[in-house]
């Protein structure tokens, strides 16, 4: 820019120009996750906040051989343009996978490959909504996914979620009011509330929604990473043509490497590839190809099983130090997966308060309000156990403790 | 999906379920780009389709060491999330080559990175353009931002380029005519007609925007790529705060890393980043990382030197053996840099026709329609001279030569 740096203030003074910019920005919630990455990088900073894997459980050597192989055996191919839908064998794989853990019968055409599944949202929003379109999402709901959706301007009916799912009163009374386009929901280790649906409550939504227009979008970033192993049935098992499932390498193999998955019927399928090439061509073909030949040749499976103890023990560690350190006031989920817990405050106590204070005292967590598109989550944070020392989970829940108790007593 | 593939077509029945999409997917053109890289898939095939740099000229052992270094310096940091902006140090390298290269003064700040520059159009689609939006390409116009754009549902106007430019009686028509949100358009070797604009047209463009809302979008994915190594200045220079730049590292580094970036005065470049974190979170971290090592320790002006000298020699032996072979009714540009050139058929032949019977001799090129938004480019061709040996240049020049003989005669 044609501007000098002020000498008084060392600040840029701002341009005499007015940018206009379009009217769906304006409906587009900034996201504390951003900010949040930044104070992470501070290593002062005990975070629960972000949704970082742990580090230490990323297998950096497997992937290195993985790197190191392809581009001695076939670089100038893996660092060439591909196709729109991805390295055809990773999506194989994907699909095989779905058929052992699931028994779900995917073809590979009905995969696409993306940067991370936050931008299967970003396609699906520019494929499936209109402005002013009504779409289902969860109350509290992923935040992502509503900065996602909310750059395509639809109207979100958020359905309150409880320990074992969304609440089937009112998801029903939603359906029969509105011709919602489709229900968003992260079934397994939701984030940020934590909680898993029971295989009852899916099928109960299968039934709801069978035969209607009302397409479901499950989201399941954290399936491969419930602490016993079990997987419940996707949603597409009770409601085949109708279910769109995203997916996604960053919680299993590394989050740096950006890569997620969509699956959806053909027709949707279609619309998607149009979507993705017009948005980016296609995702990063190396890392397709690093995490293919990871997939090959390292036991993805052991690293996955190790993920899943290092977490339990993690969230295990930190529901005790809360039922411990925390006022009897307090109360939190107990999840079966994921990274996260939520935590519920006593109504006086304000989440971004606490943020504030705890920010002051290095720890980061996460206030519940950004989850909510109609307020609430005044008294709720979220938060995360997955990237966190045993150590670090104990100073910091002890900090945090100590934050809420002296709110409490002001 | 619970479909069995019909045995004896071996098709799979369609689904009678009826999708509905969004209204903008009717109006986003699909990709002869998608096609042609599959047909490219093919050996057998000579493509001058689509826009591949030569994979002989990327830098496949520098690259790999590049990654084995910073997977084993740094890599639990390399495979994690990171910032929505990306990697500080490569966008400061991208701000002092900035600074070297064009003179321009611009903060790392200023600068994102992307999954390519594809997604640059698609982010500024997202931020600048309401439906009925007025917005101004070249004729002919590159189809990804044609594409890219679509999406964003405005109103374009396309125009004339000439050897040396945008026509500026009609630019200054339009401009007058409508309120133009930005010009989207490729100064130097533009795809997909190979022109590069003169420095008086780049001042005449600065003239007749300044002090208005109009923006520019200078796509400059091939400003490395001038065959003499001369750089025109850019737009930015008559426009600084109007000025948007997109680059690349897919034609100096390679295309599989999807490394692009936007600059942007700061207002929009705010907006800018929420898009791409609402998009997708962040660009690949673990390739921005391996991009950085490489442009810190390998030589990446020599590598783009020996790029220049090839195309040079590869489009210079292209346009002789056109000028040889073809009838006198053909004309081309004679393209200064990139990858393209754009080749004028007499008025009686169809480019689509010349494009389906080249395929059928094995020879790929692309017919001119689809760089047209109003019609037009019916007797035009775009082709690639990047991706070929001298010795696949000889015979696929001969083989249209030989199909547009044809075609003359019938």
């Amino acid at each position: 820019m044609n501007q000098k740096a002020s000498p008084a203030t060392g600040t840029v003074p701002c341009s005499g120009r007015q940018y206009r910019f379009a009217s769906r920005m304006a409906k587009t919630p900034k996201s504390f996750i951003r900010e949040i990455l930044k104070v992470t990088e501070n290593p002062q900073i005990i975070s629960f906040a972000g949704g970082l894997p742990n580090p230490g459980l990323i297998d950096v050597d497997g992937i290195a051989r993985a790197a190191a192989s392809v581009l001695a055996q076939d670089g100038r191919s893996a660092l060439q343009y591909s196709t729109t839908e991805g390295y055809l064998p990773l999506r194989r794989y994907i699909a095989d996978r779905y058929k052992k853990r699931l028994g779900l019968v995917i073809s590979p055409d009905e995969i696409l490959i993306t940067n991370g599944s936050q931008q299967c949202l970003d396609l699906l929003g520019k494929v499936l909504v209109n402005p002013g379109d009504h779409v289902a999402i969860e109350r509290p709901g992923y935040l992502g996914a509503i900065q996602a959706f909310s750059l395509y301007e639809p109207v979100f009916h958020p359905i309150l979620l409880h320990e074992d799912g969304p609440d089937m009163a009112q998801f029903a009374h939603e359906i029969e009011r509105h011709a919602i386009r489709f229900f968003y929901g992260v079934p397994n280790s939701q984030n940020p509330s934590g909680i898993t649906y029971s295989e009852d409550r899916r099928r109960e939504i299968g039934k709801l929604l069978a035969g209607r227009d009302t397409l479901v979008i499950e989201d399941d970033a954290y399936g491969e990473l419930s602490f016993d192993g079990i997987a419940l049935p996707s949603l597409r098992t009770f409601l085949p043509d109708q279910t769109i499932i995203t997916g996604s390498f960053s919680k299993i193999l590394a989050p740096g490497m950006r890569l997620g998955w969509v699956v959806a019927p053909q027709q949707v399928m279609d619309q998607l590839v149009v979507a993705k090439q017009a948005s980016d061509l296609h995702s990063n073909y190396l890392s397709q190809r690093i995490a293919y030949e990871y997939l090959l040749h390292e036991d993805i499976d052991k690293r996955i099983e190790g993920i899943r103890e290092a977490y339990k023990q993690q969230c295990g560690l930190m529901i005790s130090l809360i039922e411990e350190m925390m006022p009897d006031s307090v109360t939190c989920t107990h999840p079966k997966g994921g990274m996260f817990v939520w935590m519920t405050l006593p109504e006086k106590i304000s989440s971004m308060e606490v943020f504030e204070r705890a920010i002051r005292d290095q720890v980061a967590v996460l206030p519940g309000t950004p989850f909510y598109v109609d307020g609430g989550g005044n008294t709720n944070l979220r938060i995360n156990f997955s990237n966190a020392t045993p150590e670090k989970i104990r100073a910091g829940i002890g900090r945090l403790s100590r934050v809420i108790r002296t709110l409490e007593r002001e």
